[in-house]
């Protein structure tokens, strides 16, 4: 009998581990549940989409459902919510939505890819028609008919993490006036403090106007479906459209009804080959915890890049093949206007933590030679290891070529090197890409001596 | 009594060995002495400085030999060309060229760098007042007041090589009509075969006239001191002024007079500490070969950043430090018009040279999510070892950040990681910087799908 693989959801992991269970095994058949309409869809996307900076919606979308049977030869069902897993007679019931009935699938393996949900204040007025979040492509369509229909003039952003800060640059490009509030002193919560206050910078150089310290208490609206402000601890701001950028939550409820294992952030927490604490019962994707591997602590990083790696291995596992996840650094990067943020690895704070005694310096120095055409100023934090020497973190943050560098501190921190490694690596001098020490270099020999104890 | 450090050469590695001496022992006399007027400039900026990228050509000349005497204490005499060493008497024997005498010094520590000199065709002519070189910062001044004052119109370069590459552009900025001259079928010999063939291209592209397998027969002269024409194997190409950009080779006829130790390329070959085979003298920069940490073979790779290290590292332990320069991939990357060019660690054909099986494979991906603008084509060739899966060397050529990614795989060869291990790293996604799988991860995919002998 032919091997059944069942797949719930359909963002990036789902089809991501569908279409490698069918690669590794053909004879199988593979089955891939979603609620929505779409599947395979790009939500990183989403604020280029409204920005403007991306123009055709097709593209987010690079797999209907028919192109995944075809191309990929994965069965998919949309408008399927799947409710429960029985698991010990390896079935799943489903909602189908449309026929409003409940069907039953049998599977061999099943693989979880139940994605996540945003979190919302909880506050009356939340779900008025010009309030939105940003994490399906019904949200992105729905941001950019109502700005093209009814031309709002101010936008209130709720959150300033790194959706927060791409909404504001997109809602801004579409040539709104935009105010982001943010409960803390300064955004982006896990950067060191001088990465945070260029971002600060980066947003009033660009017009957004930065509110701290603040809790939304109310939605004020106008009695006809619209929110017209925001009352917060701080003050009222009017706004003819909302944003929420609160970040988001593993959606598990059909996990709990296997009793599969959460950890701490509330996400299905599974071994290496992606495998749950329930037999023949796989997880990828933003349903779940990433370990850590700089400190080997669970985290909860609802990447794509995550997704789609935990996807192919729990997808080439449940077919009969053997891959593993070790996990990951937490690789993070972000367009701000004129500057380039990236995050890879762990902050001072998470290392402190995890009971290592950090080192933390920083340097400034030029994405280029200094008097060559085009160079910027390049800001990088680097969090060491006191007692091994070992890079653990950077924050690096400024012109061109932050994030492709910090994409080489990201190579040293999973391949554990030592700051003195890091201060050795052969990199590439050209006048028009990089000063005779790239500034990776010039970072890394700066905290190697404040770490020996030298001054520079 | 103090220290006697007696440091010969004034460009990269000098400066730089002298300035650590100084600074590991604020005690010790440190002398440098320089043969021509100027110290510490920087050539690789030159062909900026001709093209127009850098107006102001102070700004080459980071530390006059003031400067250097009173920021670092290092005492500078320029115009002392070192013509002998008498190692048993621990002195050197220098000709004071404005006094025209011979000066001895005494030392406790040597050290040579004496650096690099320009290859020459070794024909009648050669010397013609508009047939430069562009080694040094008379070239460079010479070439722009040449330009400036003449106003040639055809250009003629001859070499295939980086400094070619950088003359085609800085001469076409310039105003002029450029043909390259070289003597294989492709420029850039130890690039991969499509790496060479996009070189082609870009020089096409931007109305370069590259002009393959050509030997140089003869100068044609206006007989007042002007070339008019070059005469190859091939034809006859006429210039108002001519390039040689034929590489440089070790300068080493002082070290000769010590009997230091030379290797296949005519470089001194030092131990790790930059000490040559005779006692009491360190060896750095363009006149050092250098050792090739993929393979462990000697290489010659005149560089500013292997000058600076082996400079640094020379000069530290000349002042009684440690330390010590294990070698390098060899990193290198270069603008060619609309392209970066990177190259770092083995070719294929070193590889093959060193007795490693190479797996050789190519992928074309994007620089950003390919409907992002601003999203170019990147082109990346991995050569590993089919042995170990181990990456040993790769060429990443195109679009932007082609040159910053190349620094990653440059990290990976030199801390030997395996092409899975490549494709297994925390890389950034996010739209204006990457597609979700970076090229880089992409490459050491495919490349590892080929050696598994797997389709891709």
């Amino acid at each position: 009998m032919k091997q059944r693989i069942v797949v719930v959801g359909g963002l990036a992991a789902g089809p991501s581990a569908a279409s490698k269970a069918k690669r590794v095994n053909p004879n199988a058949e593979v089955l891939l549940l979603e609620q929505g309409e779409y599947i395979s869809y790009g939500i990183c996307e989403i604020p280029y989409f409204i920005g403007g900076a991306i123009q055709d919606p097709s593209l987010l979308v690079p797999y209907s459902p028919e192109r995944l049977r075809q191309v990929k030869g994965v069965e998919v069902k949309t408008g399927h919510r799947v409710d429960e897993i029985q698991a010990t007679k390896k079935k799943v019931i489903a909602r189908d939505l449309e026929r409003e009935k409940d069907v039953e699938f049998q599977y061999d393996k099943l693989i979880l890819a139940t994605g996540s949900r945003v979190r919302t204040l909880g506050l009356e007025g939340e779900d008025s028609r010009n309030v939105f979040h940003v994490k399906s492509l019904e949200d992105g369509y729905g941001i950019r008919r109502f700005i093209e229909q009814e031309k709002p003039r101010r936008a209130v952003v709720i959150g300033g993490g790194y959706v927060g800060m791409e909404m504001c640059e997109a809602l801004s490009s579409a040539g709104l006036e935009v105010t982001l509030l943010h409960r803390a002193e300064l955004p982006m919560s896990r950067l060191e403090q001088s990465a945070r206050t260029a971002v600060v910078d980066a947003l009033g150089r660009n017009r957004i106007r930065f509110q701290p310290r603040q809790r939304v208490r109310s939605f004020e609206g106008d009695g006809a479906g619209k929110v017209t402000a925001l009352v917060t601890t701080q003050g009222r701001y009017p706004a003819d459209v909302v944003i929420l950028a609160l970040g988001v939550e593993p959606r598990n409820d059909l996990a709990r009804t296997a009793r599969l294992s959460v950890g701490k952030f509330g996400g299905l927490t599974t071994n290496p080959k992606q495998e749950t604490n329930v037999d023949g019962i796989y997880a990828a994707g933003d349903c779940c915890e990433v370990k850590n591997i700089v400190n080997n602590k669970w985290m909860y990083v609802p990447l794509a890049t995550y997704a789609s790696r935990q996807g192919w291995v729990a997808g080439e596992n449940a077919a009969g093949g053997r891959a593993t996840f070790a996990g990951a650094i937490r690789a993070l990067g972000v367009k701000i206007f004129d500057i380039e943020v990236a995050h890879v690895g762990l902050s001072s704070k998470e290392a402190e933590d995890s009971g290592i005694i950090p080192v933390i310096e920083e340097i400034s120095g030029n994405s280029r030679v200094s008097y060559y055409p085009g160079n910027s100023t390049i800001g990088i934090i680097l969090v060491a290891d006191k007692t091994t020497g070992r890079l653990l973190g950077a924050n690096v943050y400024g012109g061109d070529g932050a994030v492709l560098r910090a994409n080489t501190l990201a190579a040293a921190i999973q391949h554990k090197l030592t700051l003195e490694e890091v201060a050795k690596l052969d990199l590439i001098y050209a006048p028009p890409f990089a000063p005779l020490w790239d500034p990776v270099l010039t970072a890394a020999r700066t905290t190697a001596k404040k770490m020996a104890g030298r001054s520079r």
